[in-house]
């Protein structure tokens, strides 16, 4: 029997709530399918001296919904596998000022099939993800590049 | 009078119990001087769904780092300024599964001396720091390198 999209959001939230630093920052999957995933966060768990929201958080927001965009097709794909990010490149374009949201999709020219294969027949795949936090305005407060690879648990 | 290295300490810590997150990570100053600083983490309080250390928190540490380090130099300067990460870039080579460290240091090529001095006179400067999670053996488990902006406080 195929998994629902419920069965796949309560999956992710299980997950995430597994690790301590996600719960301090008060994420929540606002939505996910198969083209994007979206966390949610307020600012009043990740502001920083400023007042606006700590890098470090949008950061975190930003790596947490690509691999989450990751394991969510994974699962669903009735595969298990280790999620790790490797690399990330992170631009702060301006500072936030509200409760914020992290919206991660693969990188052009990056698409779930030829990953799940390789993971499924290789047991190790790569994928890189775009993610950033949008704002009102046309340009995001911030971008995440990320490579992440998954090592299917045995 | 200058400032000592205890007033240096009380501020930096000061300003990092200022941001919610870095009580939640049990973040500690180990050790601050002119060339480096260096902060602790716990793992309990930052791990991950597969029991290591959760990426971003290595990346926060790595960045509150460098951020530190600027932040103690400007006020031991007698300057006041906001102090924004721009641009950063991480790199996960090793999972790490005990409490951890994150060191910043200024990039090689870059030193306080004319950081300072052009914040001091054109209000505004850039530093790029090096920033790493180290490990008992050679390799460090991460590493970032990035960008910092400081803005005087009018």
């Amino acid at each position: 029997m195929p998994m629902t999209a419920d069965d796949l959001l309560r999956h992710l939230e299980q997950h995430y709530a597994g690790i301590p630093l996600t719960r301090a920052m008060g994420l929540r999957v606002a939505a996910a399918d198969d083209a994007r995933i979206v966390l949610a966060a307020p600012l009043a768990a990740n502001v920083n001296d400023k007042g606006c929201a700590f890098g470090g958080s949008l950061a975190s927001l930003m790596t947490l919904a690509g691999w989450g965009w990751i394991e969510r097709i994974v699962h669903g794909h009735g595969l298990a596998a280790d999620i790790y990010v490797k690399d990330s490149r992170v631009r702060y374009l301006a500072p936030v000022w509200q409760d914020f949201e992290a919206v991660a999709r693969p990188a052009p020219g990056e698409s779930a099939e030829p990953f799940l294969a390789t993971l499924a027949s290789a047991g190790k795949a790569r994928l890189r993800m775009c993610c950033e936090i949008p704002l009102p305005g046309e340009r995001p407060a911030a971008t995440l590049e990320a490579e992440f690879v998954a090592l299917t648990r045995r």
